[in-house]
């Protein structure tokens, strides 16, 4: 499997914290095409979320504008999409993280590909449905392969949720188990 | 708040073990309406997964059928929608558990909602994209208002993942706080 940069998918220009204006590729603008096809995150599901995930220093951040349709309570989120979007942002991280550790690109070979072992939020709050959420992601581990990530999801300025992902690298074994 | 079945939801002829074909109502459609619009599981929101959710015996089932684009790695289900299916399906079963405890039917005052304050999800294997996916939970504790809920998600016959859920009643001051 060719470990190339999707067609069509755009860079951003994003305002990061002590970067300025700069165009920047997002985590998942580096996935290989048999992992970009997620609802979540996947640069190539024209129907999904498209969630894209940058490193800020050490913390990941990510934005996204829940649909109006995206209720819980009338005028806040509903708790699955606020699952989704820790979860996405948390296996970028997660290989991203793994890319870091070893000191090298991300669009170099061999690609890390991370699955979702474990998924936890606990809702603080509501979280309005107006304006963009914001996620702020940090490494908490890396054992080998598998590597654990605490999320902040604000909505409105406010803590809304926290998350903790276990997401697992696998290897081209897996994948060809798996992908048909 | 008027405690009132929604116009337009539809009862469900089932085959539920046990019980052979009857016309039953969902939990869902017993929700008041301004706990109605959720993505997941409201009845009154036409883009959303609309679950539903029945007693067979003890445990709680639904089914759901995810669109072709719902997916994770090709022909498998992303990690969101199994979070989202999972909450909303615990959160229904936490309610329908509270009037059960009470001896009360579901439309009896005043009604019984709850949110969800943890979700936590164990992936165990990718989950199949065709055909549906299978819930089944179960009423871990009740301790008040405070109910935990364990759920197991089926696809293609397998077990493929676990979620644990705490759900929350909430009284009508905590709603008249939230909903404008």
């Amino acid at each position: 499997m060719k470990h190339q940069n999707s067609p069509g998918i755009p860079t951003f220009v994003l305002k990061i914290k002590n970067q300025n204006f700069m165009e920047v590729k997002a985590f998942q603008d580096y996935y290989p095409d048999d992992f970009n096809h997620c609802y979540g995150c996947g640069g190539l599901n024209e129907h999904g979320h498209q969630i894209k995930s940058f490193w800020d220093g050490d913390v990941a951040i990510a934005e996204f504008e829940p649909k109006p349709y995206h209720t819980a309570l009338p005028g806040y989120v509903y708790g699955g999409l606020i699952a989704s979007l820790i979860d996405c942002h948390s296996t970028g991280t997660a290989a991203a993280a793994l890319y870091k550790k070893e000191n090298r690109p991300m669009d170099s070979e061999p690609p890390f590909r991370c699955v979702t072992a474990s998924l936890h939020v606990d809702y603080l709050r509501p979280t309005p449905l107006d304006g963009k959420l914001k996620l702020e992601a940090m490494v908490k581990s890396i054992d080998r392969k598998r590597v654990t990530v605490l999320v902040k999801l604000f909505g409105g300025g406010e803590l809304c949720a926290t998350g903790e992902v276990v997401a697992v690298a696998v290897g081209e074994k897996w994948v060809k188990r798996w992908i048909k």
